[in-house]
């Protein structure tokens, strides 16, 4: 089975949006052992679209389409799956009532423009849509049955639950035995770069090596790309756990999770195994860390709450920190993090205390403390506040990432006995 | 001139990476009047990538690929390319020592698998790269120019100013009078959906007029896209520009900023300004708002601390809310956000401070405290606290998000005197 995913919207191309549709869906497909074979965007041009829909219907079974079902006049991929179809479109009326609901229930009379999305190819299936205003729309052409959604992620996703999922997992039943199994994993690390990690996988990542090994680097975590193929799923499963534990041995004590496993998602799981809590004391960062640590629902269990103390002032009156550092050694130190990790410690009464203190540029860097420089300290109710020096490559926004994600993974490690 | 954007990972076609390159680099051939006409992904296949090489050149005057070309054995682009071309790949020793040096400086020796990267298809050009090791490869294929970058995006960025953006500019300046101008802008909204953007922009969305007016939808926000498309640069601009006016006109206040001005961009330039400074409360967003503050640089000026008040403890102890908050009308309520305004305006001798209490969930709501529902405060020295309570849809991260861009936009629109 080929599938492809398709993107519409004049955004996509121009480079004002970046496409997080495409990822998702193939994300989905993959799960049911469909590799997507391309991904394609194209603008809001409806001789493009037409064209689109042509050329993948002709090499695919499958095709997932979303955006430009919206109201509005830049809206043409119905107009284009017509064309495609060589067919009009036509006033599906129990959509209209729909549309026309939606607005009433929010007190207002349907505007005349969103008419348009209850029009529907001639031939062509209607997708209710429960979180907004666009029916989705399910089509044969050539050798392909076509799903589209609206382009807004909220309302992909739940069209997708509703009206794609069922269909794919259909196919995956009824393809049986003579089919092949794809299973496909990722394991994520932090701490190291790419090149390292390719090194210690070694011959696992020989490209005839079956299960398949690659690595793929994004904000600042390199995860392992492991993707097993064998006729039975039961096969395809036992060999991609057994290339997983050859991988984290390999790697230990850098992989932290699997799949969309967060660094955040593993410290939240230690703490509450261990039944620990944290505050934090932030500067540089600025709330980034306190964000990411409460990411995962259920983090008020683990996470007490935080300062921010941007400016000197508030380091000292806040925390504690003792005015001197500031004049002496500065406020990017290893007196001035330890200061605040102890002072936020006491104060929150937590038993963990993360602190962040540095430069994230782009100005205020110099020859000893260049701009990335970042002091990170751990206080521990049980053991000597420890703090490290640490210069993270990049811009601000790296640079605060890359800080937040150090400082987490500083006591996963500590949580784990590991540092 | 025909140009695409080809990206090319089994990480992207199988959805575990949201490809951002291709987005980026069209945003700058669209600054030089160049639409893209498609994106297209591939996987780290041979054959795929030869082909899709082979497609481009054959329809574009200009293809601008990343990805692949790293030192591991997933990295194919340069086979691929070489395939395409007819070619096998020669040793370009110049390249070697840059890479060799590149470990070197960092007192390694450079791994036996980083040599791949010095290998180039013959007749190729090497694309020098600054900032890593793996060289990119410019060709002619076709009636295409073709510039490949590593995938890594910090490298791209330095590749693309480097070596793709003079070969822009040269074709810019020698196309001559005989082309069209086109120049593009956004105008950035926040606070309406875009079905009601849709009505107040009412005529300017007729999809024939020039410069086209369309809209998109992305984190809450709807931006308004301009394009405009003129004989010569002056008068795009011109015509451009006027239908800015009208945009915003329509608009007001709900337009904040153009182009990539996020509502913090905007917020800074503001407090700058009228030359104020704030300081934040927060629970549910737990540091987002203070992070999104701290985002631009410069921020340190106008931004002096904040409060992640996660515990009712924290909320009493460190903002002083009156305990009987808590057994009364609880955390989320107009009393709690009021007082932890008032707490972080006082403590922190800003002039104005923001605070936000709420239910991120995905639990903890309730029938009159829905999921979502969210009071914000803005406490100001010369005026009375105001507080508003919001309900926001979406999940957990959506809230937040939402909330942090709600509060930002309160203390937007005080300054600007709307409020």
């Amino acid at each position: 089975m080929k599938a492809a995913i398709l993107s519409i919207g004049d955004e996509l191309v121009l480079g004002q949006t970046v496409d997080t549709n495409s990822a998702w869906l193939s994300a989905r497909l993959v799960e049911y052992g469909i590799m997507p074979a391309w991904h394609l965007t194209v603008a809001d041009d409806r001789a493009m679209i037409a064209d689109a829909f042509r050329r993948a219907s002709s090499e695919c079974e499958l095709v997932i389409v979303s955006g430009g079902l919206g109201p509005t006049e830049d809206d043409l991929t119905r107009h284009g799956l017509a064309d495609a179809m060589g067919v009009g479109l036509e006033l599906h009326e129990p959509s209209l009532e729909h549309i026309r609901g939606f607005f009433t229930r929010r007190n207002r009379a349907m505007p005349e423009i969103n008419k348009i999305q209850a029009m529907m190819p001639v031939g062509s299936t209607v997708l209710d849509n429960p979180v907004g205003t666009a029916p989705g729309i399910r089509a044969r052409l050539g050798r392909a049955e076509i799903f589209i959604t609206p382009g807004v992620p909220k309302e992909m996703f739940h069209m997708y639950e509703r009206h794609i999922r069922p269909y794919i997992q259909m196919l995956s039943n009824t393809s049986g035995g003579g089919g092949r199994a794809i299973i496909t994993t990722k394991v994520n690390t932090f701490g190291l770069g790419e090149s390292d990690i390719g090194i210690k996988l070694g011959d696992l990542m020989d490209r005839k090596r079956n299960p398949t090994v690659g690595t793929t680097v994004s904000e600042g975590l390199v995860s392992i790309r492991i993707r097993s193929e064998f006729p039975t799923r039961d096969e395809a499963l036992a060999q991609l756990e057994d290339t997983v534990k050859q991988v984290e041995t390999r790697l230990a004590p850098l992989a932290f999770g699997r799949d969309d496993q967060r660094l955040q998602d593993t410290l939240l799981k230690l703490l509450l195994e261990h039944k620990k809590t944290v505050a934090t004391a932030e500067s540089c960062t600025a709330g980034l860390l306190a964000k990411c640590i409460t990411d995962p629902p259920g983090s008020s269990s683990v996470f007490v709450g935080g300062w921010v103390t941007y400016t000197n002032d508030l380091k000292h009156q806040q925390l504690g920190v003792p005015s001197e550092v500031f004049t002496t050694v500065g406020a990017v130190s290893q007196e001035c993090a330890t200061a605040m990790a102890d002072g936020a410690l006491q104060r929150s009464g937590a038993d963990y205390a993360l602190s962040l203190t540095g430069i994230a540029g782009p100005s205020g860097g110099s020859a000893d403390k260049p701009v990335g420089t970042v002091w990170i300290a751990l206080a521990d109710r049980t053991r000597p506040t420890i703090a490290m020096r640490f210069v993270f490559p990049g811009d601000r926004e790296m640079i605060r990432d890359r800080a937040a994600k150090t400082a987490m993974n500083m006591l996963r490690l500590r949580l784990m006995k590991l540092d």
